[in-house]
């Protein structure tokens, strides 16, 4: 049996990632790279955070009796209004969160921190700030990326954070059903720990795994590295347990399969907050599986590639998909070959010799029993070698699961040195999916650059669908003396470029604040009203995580 | 490639399935059988169903000036009002439908029954009902077992049936991505035959395929024969474009997976035409197989073989499951053995040698390339043998294909010789299918035996799923002299045994009028609440489809 769980990492620093410490630094290669790739003249300043005591804070507007009826509720020692815990939870970690962080702006702050105990306590606490119209924020990780956690004031008296993490409990384990239920503050490698220890993974992994927590991933609909193999988070959750303001609710059931009318569990699912607080969630699980095996293949081109992928997923036997199924676009693949040390830039070597000079990097891993793995790879590898694939062997995919979760702290340290990075991500059938990516790289690349610096875009697909894929772009330029703005300009036009080519504006960061405007593209304006109408059902004072997901009304604006 | 386009048959008739005229007669066996199980002395006896001329229709109430506006819109000859056009649409094809229409009762016919050439011309009649407060049912292949398509008038001027048989067009096929947009209206057969001269199928094929449409699959979250392998309606459902009384929608997208917000498609899929009329979906299509291939083994038990069919969904290869996929309990079983002819009946005296005394018979079909569909049924026999199963030969597979529709043609002929029958169904987690089995059935048993004569159940699996299967269960008796309220009773039965082993109301037949009760044990009361609210936002008159899905609120019942 594979035995691989997660690293358990403490909770983030105010300013970046997880426990710095435990990053690894640029080598002085990448360094090189970077300086000559976005003409960087002074890659090696380094621009810390300021001190903790010159960030600025708003006074906290918390009632006095509102903040005795929390301590009643939780205990004195779980509400807390410390400088140091509300800097913690004023915000998320997206790029333009920790631009906003390290430069003193914690405007984004709530008035206080609140740790309930369990699914009563919520329920409690929900009817104190009902009374009281305090916004609530419901805390997981706190690692959106789209503005999830940020506390909105307007129009309230005050607003809390709720920070699930005691919510920290495998509640049930049904090993006949292969379900569980957990509690919604559990993070990641704990979820594993536990279902591990019992013969069991849930298989979601995410870049932010380490430091997010299943009511997140619930209430994000979010997608792991994995997911390929065990399914979206969407496609893993069975029931949901919510308290509202207007009172608890257990959607979904256990039944396998139900035509009891709409599935008012995708409603929760993805709902990011704004209808009440996840306290728990029946997930499927799977027996840990008794072997991995790593692959990875090069394409000509990234079309030749996803095109190889299609085929796989498609035409293959079904069960032969591997559960990590990735393709880097050449861009991605040279500077994966650039700055992976001597053995991967002979790679690239190699496959210019094989008459591969833009090469797209496949990386693969099975899961199961070891023999099957065995023949699942052998039957891919007659599908992916007649699509012009070349066979590399594992090393790029194992040294990949190695940093497979070291990408933000990648980014803090690339933010100290004065380069802008930021991610963003969608999908596309695969018809559409060479058009969708040619628009959206195109206009980031544009945008990027229109102060006459260089930018850098990098492309994969992490997550493949019979009928289509993911694409993610990290995108790279010096970082402007307006940051916010430098990422709002890039952030939109690559928006504007996911909306005209038909696309979904998220794979799986969801929405929060940045991705509202976009809503109406998804679903309508008939859409958002329903949502609105359901809002208004379940938290008729609006309390629950105001201005996320359902698009504010402009008058001026179209 | 298998050929495996379905038939194609006429609409039903007004007292019964399709054509009678292509319907097996019941073997004298059968009769002989029938009578000495469920005591009737006089099965020979025809029960005929009234003359037409003698059915009681309502009168219509539709304003004349409401009707000219219909045959504005649609034209004067796809606006009946003719008596056969409305008994015709006067109920679905439940049991309790039937005793009413053949005993002649027409009391919930509409008033008009309207055939709209587009989703335009649905969008305009809309609009003439919402101004005239007309209520509308929307009106697929009219085989809801659950009420579905009553009209109900309380609280409206008049009641319409809009048949969407006109919306037949299939609108586009993408191969690449593997999908397909088809209007609403298209029935199952149609479907079939436009995918597969294209290459392509929709797999979808449940008992009442030959009638059923696109639009009702997708309104009523139907799983099909073959749905562990395609999968449900709502897993092959993209996208959906609904008119609703407020305006037009398109819920879902191309993109393969997105994390913008919930999921407000599942809220339409399973809708049942209470927030507006289904006009297209797009579905994922899947090429035809190559090859398909039957099997037929025999377990010791009933709890045996779904212990087996567990370990082959969980530990089996995956990939490796039938496509079809059903488990009868010993009753069905030895009906089977019993009804099916010479060579059956030595399979039942085969396995009695093998020691088999109760046997519970399995039927698979695989389907795929040749090569693999041999080594899937191989491996999976390797499981199927190790769980105590005995192999039996395709022949059980194959008759069962053969008769797969034929179903609603038997229960017309058993109605017609008094004899009461029904069905309904359920689904269960493998940890909780044994006790849900035994109190559902034992429930029927008794609820059938109350006045005294001997009832019948026999129950099967034929849905699969990781964490549990369905439970489909056909029961009969003497057609009491009031069969509706026989057939309450017994549905009544049924359902709190289904409630109170925490099981779902419907796996597959929906809820409509006749399990709208049980709504609050699925989605509980704040649950309606939401749904009442989704409902309000798109159809602020109520005029879509009323008394269906949604409870009516009792005021002096609990």
């Amino acid at each position: 049996m594979v035995t691989h769980i997660t690293e358990q990492v403490p909770r983030s620093i105010w300013y970046g990632w997880a426990d710095p410490a435990r990053a690894t630094t640029l080598r002085p290669g990448a360094l090189t790279y970077l300086r000559a790739t976005l003409a960087l003249e002074s890659i090696e300043k380094i621009h810390e955070p300021v001190d903790m005591s010159a960030i600025r804070l708003p006074t906290s507007t918390l009632d006095p009796a509102a903040l005795a009826e929390l301590w009643e509720i939780c205990g004195s020692q779980y509400v807390s209004i410390a400088d140091h815990e509300r800097i913690l939870h004023a915000g998320g970690k997206s790029t333009p969160d920790l631009l906003r962080i390290r430069s003193g702006d914690a405007l984004g702050a709530p008035d206080a921190v609140i740790f309930p105990a369990d699914a009563e306590a919520v329920r409690r606490v929900l009817e104190v700030c009902v009374a009281h119209r305090i916004a609530v924020v419901p805390f997981g990780g706190g690692t959106s990326v789209v503005g999830g956690v940020h506390t909105i004031r307007t129009g309230f008296s005050a607003a809390i954070t709720l920070d699930l993490r005691r919510l920290d409990k495998l509640v049930d384990l049904d090993p006949v059903a292969r379900t569980a239920t957990l509690q919604a503050g559990m993070r990641g490698p704990d979820i594993e720990a536990a279902l591990q220890a019992r013969g069991f993974t849930l298989g979601h992994l995410p870049q932010s795994h380490q430091e997010a927590t299943l009511g997140g991933y619930v209430a994000t609909r979010s997608a792991g590295q994995a997911s390929t193999g065990y399914g979206r988070s969407d496609a893993l959750v069975k029931s949901v347990a919510l308290q509202t303001p207007t009172g608890p609710m257990m959607l979904g059931s256990a039944a396998p399969g139900s035509a009891a009318g709409p599935k008012l569990l995708d409603l929760v699912v993805g709902s990011e907050g704004t209808l009440g607080v996840i306290t728990s969630a029946s997930m499927k699980i799977t027996p840990v599986p008794e072997h991995k095996s790593y692959g990875a293949w090069s394409f000509p081109s990234f079309a030749a590639g996803a095109a190889a992928l299609r085929q796989l997923e498609q035409d293959g036997v079904r069960g032969d998909m591997p559960h990590v199924c990735r393709l880097s676009d050449s861009d991605e693949t040279a500077a994966t070959f650039k700055l992976g040390g001597t053995k991967t830039e002979a790679l690239g070597k190699y496959l210019a010799l094989r008459g591969q000079k833009t090469p797209a990097l496949a990386l693969f891993v099975w899961e199961g029993p070891r023999a099957e793995v065995t023949k699942r790879k052998r039957r891919s590898a007659r599908i992916l070698k007649a699509a012009a694939g070349v066979r590399l062997g594992p090393m790029p995919a194992t040294a990949w699961e190695h940093g497979r979760f070291s990408g933000p702290y990648l980014r803090d340290e690339l933010l100290t040195r004065g380069v802008y990075v930021e991610t963003l991500e969608t999908s596309a059938t695969w018809s559409a999916l060479d058009s969708t990516y040619a628009a959206v790289r195109g206009a980031i690349l544009d945008a990027l650059g229109e102060h006459g610096k260089p930018g850098y875009v990098q492309t994969h697909i992490s997550h493949v669908y019979p009928d289509g894929a993911s694409l993610y772009f990290t995108f790279l330029g010096a970082l402007e003396p307006d940051g916010l703005a430098q990422n709002e300009r890039i952030k939109a036009a690559a928006s504007k470029a996911i909306v005209g080519a038909g696309a979904t504006i998220t794979h799986h960061h969801a929405v929060g604040i940045d991705h509202s405007p976009y809503m109406e593209h998804e679903i309508g304006a008939l859409g958002i009203e329903v949502l609105a109408s359901v809002k208004h059902t379940l938290d008729p004072t609006g309390i629950m995580n105001p201005g996320k997901l359902i698009p504010t009304r402009k008058k001026d604006n179209s």
